[in-house]
């Protein structure tokens, strides 16, 4: 069976919408996603260091379409593992565990990876929003479409704009 | 540069003393050490998981003895990566991050990893004071003698009995 390794934040979690939703509730300054393309996030929005060490946030995110359904149906076929860089933000860790219990409470916490970088991880398919982890990792790089990455080119690797995509080559 | 794989409880953390300590507290039940010996930990603590799941558990336990300075010496000739089993317990894993950075600060989070299972994680040196770990890892085994292991054989493995007996191999 082999193992696919699944990011978190930008393809699990819409962490995107919640950094807009976050501004918006702050200051009723409205973010447009036309408007963040080609930025990281902690240039497209001004109070990101704020939010991610805030209480709550990782607890809170919206999860992206689709992909209970599809993780669901991954779950069955593959070793799922899911791998998310949070070390950096202690407070995450928790929240992102709990966040998984509740939404994907067919993922077992056996099937959890917090950590700092990706690069000591092996799988055989890795789904990530970001370059830097797919450059790192050996086996079939999956790029989950998200405006910090439009302007980024990965080799060997396929672009998906979401969870109907992944179920369609997986 | 080799990377070695530390374990936190039984290894660089003394849980093992910690709930010793617990268990005294909330009932003045004396647990001695050479009474625990071939004990896994819910065996020999009758309230193992009342504790693990208790706020402040993790984030409180003592340092296992000269840990520190022999930590701070590996990291200067390897690329130490700290690997805990940690996810079956959601509110350990904030409380485990701050504990290394209080105790360990010379480890920065791109350092850590939390998991449930290790035999994704790649290395060339493993300390781990569970022989399921050793048994799974394909590179040098190093056993962190702890009360629980006190009858396990792991093939290919070297026991020691303290982080100055590492200080001596590595």
């Amino acid at each position: 069976m082999k193992t696919i390794l699944v990011d978190m934040d930008g393809v699990l979690a819409n962490t995107n919408q919640h950094f807009i939703d976050y501004e918006y509730k702050r200051n009723g300054n409205q973010i447009l996603w036309e408007n963040i393309s080609g930025l990281l996030e902690a240039e497209a929005f001004p109070n990101f260091l704020e939010d991610v060490n805030s209480k709550g946030f990782f607890r809170t995110v919206p999860v992206i379409e689709n992909a209970v359904k599809v993780l669901k149906y991954l779950n069955e076929k593959y070793n799922v593992l899911i791998v998310s860089s949070a070390t950096e933000f202690p407070n995450s860790l928790t929240e992102k565990a709990e966040w998984l219990m509740e939404h994907f409470p067919f993922i077992s916490w056996k099937q959890m990876i917090f950590c700092g970088r990706k690069d000591f991880i092996i799988g055989d398919i890795m789904i990530d929003d970001h370059p830097k982890n797919l450059n790192l990792f050996s086996g079939q790089r999956i790029l989950f479409s998200q405006p910090h990455n439009a302007n980024s080119k990965v080799e060997n690797s396929v672009r998906v704009s979401g969870w109907d995509d992944i179920m369609n080559i997986l």
